[in-house]
C-alpha cells in the first residue's frame, strides 16, 4: 500500500499539505446530527466543541464507572495501565471499550457515534479508547503531537479518517491544563526526522519523543492560524471532537483542580490499520485495534439507564 | 526582633492570619496615582493589573536592553544568573537596577514608585530585581509561593510591607504560561514546614522546595476566593503590582510565544531587612539588598529619552 504520509524516514522535518477530505460525507446530503455551521467550522478548524452534551446526572456515573476502573488498575502493573512520569499514579487505562463494560455501552452511544458517522462519511468502529486521569497540583504537560502521524507510522491507518471524541468529567479551566489545538493545523502533516525504535510505545506514552513537529514548524502552523491557540475548556459533560491530525498538546497543572476524561477514536470501517508504515512490529491490540473490528451500530438513549455488568 | 511570621520551624503547616495592613497609607488622605476602586481591587485581591502602561515604543527599548543583559551574561557563570533546569538556557539575571543602568532609571520611573508609596504608605527601595526570560515551546513551571515567605525567613523582611511590580514585554496570553494570582491569599500567611538548609538559594531559584505551602493549604486558599485562579494576561507594556504575600505561580509554556519581564520589589524604607529569621546566613546581595539602601527619588519622564550607559 502506498506511503501517502511518509515520516521518521530522514534527518528532516518536512511540512506537507493533507491529502483527504476532512468531512467525508457529502455535507449537502448527510442528514447527521450536525448542521451546515457546525461542519464548516470542524472542516476549517479541526474540532467541535459541544457544551453539555452530558448532563449532570450522567456525568457523575460516568465519573463513578471511571474512579471504579481506575481503582480496580491501581495495583496491576500492565502496558494498558499508564503512570505519571516519576510516579506511581495512574495517568490513563486503556481499552476501555471492551468486555460489556460500561463504556463500551457508552461509546455506542448514537449521540457519539452519529457524529463520527456524519464527520466520516462511513460507518465507523473504536480504533483506541482509554480513561485519561490528571492530577490537580502536579499534572504534566504533553507536548503538541498530531495522532494520525504516530497512528500512520506505529499502526498502519492508512487515511486520515478518524475522529477522536474527548468527554470531560469535570470542568475544563483555562488554568487546570486544557487540551489545546492549533486551529487549521489538521490541514498540514508535519513529517518528522528519526527511526521508529522497536517497542516505542512503551516510553512514548509516558512522554512522545518520536513525531514531535519541531519548533519551526509549530511555529509556522501557529502563525498560519494567525496566532491562534484555541483551549477546549468548558463545564463538565462537554463532549470534544478533534480530527485525528489536529495538532494538540497540554500544559501541566498546577491548580488543585484535577482533569478526567473518557477518550474514544472512532475510524472509519474503510479505514482499518495495515501493517505499519515504519516497517516495525504493529503496536498491541489495546492500543490500536485489530481483532474482530464489525461496524458500530448505534445505540439510543440514556447513560443512567445504561447496563452496566 | 520578634518573628510575626514563624515558618520552617517544625514538620507542619499552618495558615494564620495576616498581621499587617495590605494597604498602609490612609487612603482618604492618600494623594497618589490610585484611586479608591484600584485600592479597593489591591486590598481585596493582592494584586492590580494596569493594561499597556507603557507605550509599544517604550516596550521596544525595554525588549533591547533585556535582551543586551542577556546577551552580555550568555556565557557569564554566576550565582546572579539563573539557568532553566537542566538547560543552559537563561531565565533570570538579578540585581539590574545598579550601576546607572538602564534598569536602574527605570525602577526610579515615577510611573511606578509612586504607585509603590501609595500602597506602602512609605518612601521606597528597591529590595531586588530582575528580568526573567520564558522560552516558548519548553519554558518550566514555577511551583505557587509566596515570595514573603522567603524574604521572611531566608532574608529578615520584618513585616508585609513589600510589593512587587512586573513589567510584561511580551503579550501574555492564557497559552503561554502566564502568572497565576490566587485572589485573597495575601490575608492569610502559610507557614511551611521544614528547615532551611545554608545557601538555599543555590538550588531554590530553579526550582523551590522549601516555603511551598502543601496541598490541602493551596486547596483551602482557592476555596476562600471562591475557586478563582486569576491569571495575568494583557498585551506587552502591561504592569503587575502584586503584594508581596501573595500566593502565585505559573505552569509550564508550551506555545510557541516566549514571555519576558522586568522584575522590581519596592520595599518600604522602614522595612529594611534584617538578621534572616532562619538564623543562617544571609542570602547574598544581589538577591536582597542590604548595601547603601536609600529612599528612591522618583524620576519623571519618557522612558524613551533615558538616559543609558
Amino acid at each position: 500500500m502506498k506511503d501517502l504520509y511518509p515520516s521518521r524516514i530522514g534527518q528532516e522535518t518536512k511540512i506537507v499539505e493533507r491529502k483527504d477530505p476532512v468531512i467525508h460525507s457529502d455535507s449537502s446530503q448527510s442528514n447527521g446530527p450536525l448542521n451546515k455551521k457546525e461542519l464548516d467550522f470542524y472542516e476549517e478548524n479541526g474540532y467541535l466543541l459541544f457544551e453539555k452534551m452530558f448532563s449532570d446526572e450522567e456525568v457523575e456515573i460516568m465519573k463513578r464507572e471511571l474512579d471504579g476502573t481506575m481503582e480496580a488498575n491501581e495495583s496491576r502493573e500492565a502496558d494498558d495501565v499508564i503512570k505519571e512520569p516519576g510516579s506511581n499514579e495512574i495517568r490513563s487505562v486503556f481499552e476501555t471499550h471492551k468486555d460489556g463494560s460500561f463504556f463500551e455501552a457508552l461509546s455506542k452511544n448514537e449521540r457519539l457515534v452519529k457524529i463520527a458517522e456524519q464527520l466520516l462519511g462511513d460507518q465507523v468502529y473504536i480504533n483506541q479508547s482509554r480513561i485519561n486521569f490528571k492530577p490537580g497540583f502536579k499534572g504534566k504537560e504533553f507536548y503538541w503531537h498530531s495522532d494520525f502521524e504516530t497512528w500512520h507510522v506505529e499502526d498502519g491507518m492508512p487515511n486520515m479518517r478518524a475522529v477522536s471524541c474527548s468527554i470531560v468529567l469535570t470542568d475544563n479551566y483555562e488554568y487546570n491544563g486544557p487540551l489545546m489545538l492549533i486551529p487549521g493545523s489538521h490541514k498540514w502533516f508535519v513529517s518528522c526526522p528519526g527511526e521508529t525504535p522497536d517497542a516505542n510505545y512503551k516510553s512514548s506514552l509516558q512522554k512522545q519523543e518520536l513525531g514531535v513537529p519541531d519548533n519551526e514548524s509549530m511555529k509556522w502552523l501557529v502563525d498560519q492560524a494567525g496566532g491562534r491557540i484555541d483551549r477546549a475548556t468548558g463545564p463538565a459533560g462537554s463532549v470534544l471532537f478533534f480530527e485525528c491530525n489536529t495538532m494538540h498538546g497540554s500544559a501541566g497543572n498546577i491548580s488543585p483542580y484535577p482533569r478526567s476524561n473518557v477518550f474514544f477514536v472512532y475510524n472509519s470501517i474503510t479505514n482499518k490499520l495495515q501493517e505499519p508504515f515504519s516497517g516495525k512490529e504493529p503496536r498491541p491490540e489495546f492500543l490500536a485495534n485489530r481483532e474482530n473490528v464489525q461496524p458500530i451500530t448505534p445505540v439510543s438513549g440514556d447513560i443512567t439507564k445504561q447496563k452496566t455488568e
